[in-house]
C-alpha cells in the first residue's frame, strides 16, 4: 500500500484526491544552493490545467502552485521541497451519483473493492487530477537537467484517433519549438494535422464521446552513460514513469513495435567516433533506431519514444455498468467531460521523463 | 550504480558475468514452508538454454541449477534462496577481438566509458546469460502464484519478422496450452506461422542476419485489486520488469497502441457482475481492451501484453564500428550468433511477470 | 540527499524548515477503513509542543495539526495521509546573529558546509521542531496498533542529570500509567524524583544551561514474531528510528550494557509456555532480560529500552565559536531556551517507536 | 520478510545458513576500477572465523573466500560482487536434539513460529556464522575506505564482564593499533586487562559459562558533511548496522549514556578553525564529547562509540527450556560452545561500520 513515491535519489512523494482542500508532492533528495524558478514551475501547471482551451473539461481550477519548504530566499536547502495545489472548484453534488455507481474504464468499483472505503468525488486518489503535484516536481528536474546538463525534453501529440502528424525527425535540429507545439490548442506541431485534430476533438465533445491517441516525445543531451544496469536500465526507468501515467496503454523506445519487422543489420546503428572543437573524441552513433538507449545506457544521442493513450473512460454517452449491490444499470454522466487527455498530457509526460532521467543522472 | 536488485516485497537481487564462474540470483521475501519443485524450475532454464535447437546460438551450456540457501529439506525457509548457474563454456580467445572493438548495437562501448573496466567476454554483464538467474527466480515465483492463486502465465511468439501468428484471443479458454506452444522450436502456437517463421530464422542464421519480432503474453488468476496506486501501478510494474529484459523496445497493454484509435464508447469495458455457485457475486468486465488492468489495478479479468524485441544485435556480417582509439574499423565476428532470441526469450518474459506479479501480490 | 523518508511498509516523508510556514508528514502505506482520532493526534502533539509548562521554551506555537489528503469522512483511503503544522512564531530578528556565527552542539556549520545554502532561523530544518510532524504520524501509528494488537507504548524520564528514578519494572502490571507519568511536567512517575528534576531544570534555566538525561520506554502486546532478520531485526529498527531523534546519544535493550556484565547463566531468559484459557499454549520468557527480543524478533514479552539524552546544545552562558569567517568569536544567545529537552521528547519517543514497529508488524 | 539486504547506495545482501553448501553476500554500488586485495579480506575473516585461539568454539572452517562475480582481472567491475565461504564442519547429528527442544536466549523457537519450517542445525539463518559474508563485504568496503578518503575503523574489546580496559583516548594518536590489539587473543590494547580478560573467558569455558562486554570502536579521516538529515542520521546509521549484529543489546556515540549526567555548558563541543597547510580553513571542534557527529552528521573530529554484547546464549550448563510441544525439559548441550564471542565479534564491528559508512559517503 506504501507505493505513493517514487525514485531512489531524487524521491518523489505524492498525495492528495481529486476533491480533497490540496493535492501535492514532496521532492527529496534535490541538490541545494540551486536557484528555483517558480513562475517556470507555474507554466507547465497551467499547460495542464483544466479549461486552458474549448477543447478540455471546464472544470475551474487555476491550479496555482504554493512551495511550503525547501526553498528559502529563492534557492533550494537541500531539504525535502514541498508543492501544495489547493483544489478549488469542489462541488460534491456532481459526484453524489458516482457513489454507488461505477463508472467503465475507471477504477471506482476497484478502489472500493480494494480498499473498502473511497473517495468517491470525481475518482478521489485515481482522478488524474493528482498528476498535477507530479507536473510541479517535474518542472523542477527539467529546470535542473536543462541548467546542469543542458538537456531538452520535448513531447507533442502526435496522433488523435485517426489523424497521425508528419513529423518524423531524423536529426536533433528538426525536433520542433515549444512555440511551434503549443501555437495549437492540441500541441500538435504539424498545423494541418493539428486543424484536423481541433475539428475532430471537438466532435468528439458533441458526440459525448473521446478519442486516444500517442505522444511522441524527444530528450536531447542526456550525456552517454546514463542508465544502470540491470534493473536500473533508462529505458525501463522511463517505463516505469510513464506507464504510471493515467490512460497510458503503452510505451515504445526508438523503432518500438516497428523493430519487430527489422534484422538486425538494418537496425543496429554502427558506432563513430566524432572529433571534437578540442581534440577530444565524443562517441554516438550513425543511425538511431536504437532510440537513443543500448543495453540500457543512454548512447548520447537523442533519447526518443512513443506513449499510447487510450480514449478518456469519462464519456457523457450513456453506458451499461453495475452499482455497489451487482445490479445492472445505465450510467449517464451529465458532468463536465474531457473529450481528449492528451493536450493536457503534454506536460505531464515531460515532467515524468525529466524525474526519471534526474533519478539516474544522480546516480551517477 | 546499485541497481541489480528489484522488488519490494519479492527483492530479486542478480549477479554474474557472462564468462565468470557463475551467474546466480538471490530471492529474498519468499514465504516460507513452500515446497519447492527444484526440476520444474529446471525445466523453464531449459527453455531458456543456448542449444536447445538448430535456431539459436550453440553455446554449450547445460544450465544445471544449484540451490546453496533457503531451502531445507525441500521446503523453503523464508529465507533468501541463493540460485547459481555454472558457466561452462569459457573460451576467452573467441572475444580477443572484442576487447578492443565495439560492437554495434551492443553496450560493449558504454560499458567502457561508464565503468573504466569491462568483461569484454561475451558482453560480460550486459549479456542476456544472466537472464538465466531471472529465469530461476521467476519460475519459483510462478510456482508459488499457480499454487496460490492458480495464476497461470503463458506466453509465445506472435511475430517474426514479418510473420505473425493468428492467435487472436476473446477469452480465456483459447489460451494455448505449453504444449501447443512448445510443439515448434520457435515457441508459436499457429503451426502454419511457425513453420514460415522458422524458415525465416534459418534463412537469417544462413546469412549470417538477425530478427526481430513480439511476444504475447497472457496471465489468468490475478485476483481483482492486485496493483498499488499511484506508483505502483501493475502496468507500470510489468513494464519495470519487462523492459529490463535485453533487446525489448516497447510493451503494450490490451489495445496498447491500438488504442489511440479508438473512442470513448468503443474501449470502455462496461463492468458485469457475475453470480458465482456460493451465491456471491463477482464484479468483472464484459470486453476486455484494457488487458486486465483499469486505474493500475487487476480487475480480475485476463491480463494481456505484448512486448516488441529488436533483432539481436549479434549478426556475422561485416559492420562499421569504432576501436577504443576511435578508429573506424570494420568488424566481422566470426563465433556463433543467435539468428533470433524470440524462442528463448519466452521463459524469460514469463519469468520477469511472475517476479512482478508475485512482489505485488506479497503487498496485499 | 534523499533520506527523508523512512519505513518501508509504512513510509514516513518528513518536511519543513524551524520558521519556513509549515512542517509536515507524509504517512504512505497506512491501511484502509481505520477511524482516526484527530484529537487523540492533536493531544500528543500537545504533549511535544513548546510553552506547555514553565520548564521548556516559550515559542508561542499551538501546533493544530492539519490533515489535507488521506482522511474521508473520518476514515483512511489507505491514500497517503498528509499533516501539516503552521509555524506561527516567526521571529527571524531573532536569528539575525545565527546568520553568521556558529552554535556549539548545533548542526548550523555543518549544514552551511555541507550544503552551501541554509535557512538559519532556528536551525531551519536540523531543528528538533520538525518532529512535530513524526508525532503526528506516530500517534496515528499508535492508535493502529492499540485498535489491531492492544499495543501499549509508555515513556518516560527516568533520569534528569543525576536524578535517577526509582522505576524498576519487574512485571507488566508495574508500568505506569499516562495519568502517573503526565502528573508531573517532567514526565517521571516517581514523584519524589519528579520533584527533584523540577528543582534542578529549574536552576539549569536560571543560570542559563542545560541538562541531559535518560527516557525509558516499555511496549505491551507486542506479538511473538514481529522483527525481520537479518537487517530489520527489530533492535535495530527501533534504534534506526529513535536514534535519528535529536539529542539522542545512546540506546540499549532489556539489559543493555549492564549485560556486558552478566554470564550467560544470568542472563539466558528461559522459554516457557502459558496455558491459554483456550488450551492453546502461549510460549514466553520466564525473565526478560533480552528486553522481549531475541535474535532480532520480539518474544511476546514486554520490550523495553533505554534512550540517553545529551543536554540541550541551546544555552544562554556565552561560548566561544567560529564565525563563517573562520575567525573565534564569543556568542551570547539572547532568546527564549529550553533547559531540558526530556518532557517534551516522551512522545517523541512514543511516536518514533510505534512507526518503527508498525512498520514491521504490516510486513509479517 | 524480504530484510536480507542493507543499504541504499552500496547495498549487502545476506544469505546463506549455518549448516547450508554456503554462505556469503552480494555487495551491489561498489565503483567499478578499483582494486581489490582479496587476501586483505581473507585476514579480517580469518580474525573472524572459529578455531583461531583456545579461547573460541572449535568448530574447524577455515572460511575460505571465493568471489564468483564482479572483479574481473583484479579489479571492481561496478556490478555485483558476489562472495561465496563453504560450510565444511557439517555435523548435523550434533543438532539432532536441536530439533525440538528451544535453546534459550536463541531464536529457535522464534523462527519455528514465525517461519513454521527451520533448518535447526546450528541456528540455521540465526546463526552469528552468516556475519561472515558481512565480514567479506565489509572488509572491502575498508579497503575502499581507507583508500579514497584514509578512513581508519579500529575496534577493539574494551571490557570482559567485570574487567574493563584502561583506554581513555583524547586524541586520534591514542588510538591503538592493529597489532597492539591483535596482540592477545582477547584483542584488548590493554595488556594487563587483556591478560585478566583472557583467565575469565578460560574459566568462563571450564564452567561451561559465558561472558558479555563491551566493545570500543574509533573511526578517523571521516570528511566533515557525512550523515544524511533526517533519517539517514550518521549515528543511526551506525546503529542500524551495529544492531543487527548477533548479541549486541546497546549502542552509545561519544559519552552516550555518560551524556545524561553532563550540563550543556559541558558536552557541547566548542566549533574552532584550524589553518591548513594550503592557506585554507579547516572547521573542527575543540572538544569530542559529542563522538565526532553532530545534528547527525561527521564533524570531521574521531567517531567513536560503544557496543554492549550480552554473554553468548550458548552455554553448557544444563538449563530449563520448553519443547515444541510446550513441555518443560531440561537442555543440555554437549556441543562445543563459545565462552566469549567479542573477540571475534572486533571484525564484524569494523566491517559493518565500515558498510553503513561507505553507503553515506557513496551518497555525497
Amino acid at each position: 500500500m506504501s507505493r505513493n513515491s517514487i525514485g531512489k535519489n531524487l524521491v518523489i512523494t505524492s498525495f492528495g484526491e481529486s476533491h480533497g482542500s490540496f493535492i501535492g508532492a514532496v521532492v527529496d533528495g534535490f541538490p541545494a544552493n540551486f536557484t528555483v524558478n517558480l513562475s517556470a514551475i507555474q507554466q507547465q501547471l497551467n499547460r495542464r490545467k483544466p479549461g486552458q482551451s474549448a477543447l478540455t473539461t471546464q472544470r475551474a481550477e487555476d491550479d496555482q502552485i504554493q512551495c511550503i519548504s525547501g526553498i528559502f530566499e529563492g534557492k533550494s536547502l537541500g531539504s525535502p521541497i514541498t508543492f501544495l495545489i489547493a483544489n478549488k472548484d469542489q462541488k460534491p453534488e456532481d459526484y453524489q451519483q458516482l457513489k454507488d455507481q461505477f463508472r467503465p474504464g475507471h477504477a471506482d468499483l476497484l478502489y472500493q473493492q480494494k480498499y473498502g472505503h473511497r473517495d468517491h468525488r470525481g475518482g478521489g486518489r485515481s482522478s488524474a487530477r493528482i498528476t498535477a503535484g507530479w507536473v510541479a516536481a517535474g518542472a523542477l528536474a527539467q529546470q535542473w537537467l536543462q541548467e546542469n546538463h543542458n538537456i531538452q525534453i520535448t513531447a507533442w501529440v502526435n496522433q488523435i484517433h485517426h489523424i497521425q502528424a508528419e513529423t518524423r525527425i531524423t536529426q536533433a535540429t528538426e525536433i520542433p519549438s515549444l512555440q511551434a507545439i503549443d501555437a495549437s490548442p492540441v500541441r500538435c506541431p504539424d498545423p494541418i494535422a493539428a486543424k484536423q485534430m481541433e475539428t475532430a476533438i471537438q466532435q468528439a465533445k458533441t458526440d459525448g464521446n473521446s478519442l486516444g491517441g500517442i505522444i511522441q516525445c524527444y530528450i536531447t543531451g542526456v550525456p552517454m552513460g546514463v542508465g544502470e544496469p540491470v534493473f536500473g536500465k533508462l529505458q525501463a526507468q522511463l517505463a516505469l514513469y510513464l506507464t504510471n501515467i493515467n490512460a497510458v496503454k503503452g510505451i515504445s523506445f526508438g523503432e518500438g513495435f516497428q523493430s519487430a519487422h527489422m534484422k538486425g543489420s538494418e537496425h543496429n546503428d554502427a558506432w563513430i567516433a566524432r572529433s571534437q572543437a578540442n581534440h577530444t573524441t565524443q562517441f554516438g552513433t550513425k543511425t538511431n533506431h536504437a532510440g537513443g538507449i543500448v543495453g540500457g545506457i543512454a548512447t548520447g544521442e537523442p533519447i526518443w519514444f512513443q506513449l499510447a493513450f487510450k480514449p478518456t473512460s469519462s464519456i457523457a454517452l450513456p453506458q451499461n455498468t453495475v452499482n455497489s449491490a451487482g445490479e445492472t444499470v445505465e450510467l449517464e454522466t451529465t458532468g463536465r467531460h474531457d473529450p481528449c487527455v492528451l493536450p493536457r498530457a503534454v506536460p505531464i509526460v515531460e515532467s515524468m521523463s525529466a524525474l526519471a532521467l534526474m533519478d539516474l543522472i544522480l546516480e551517477k
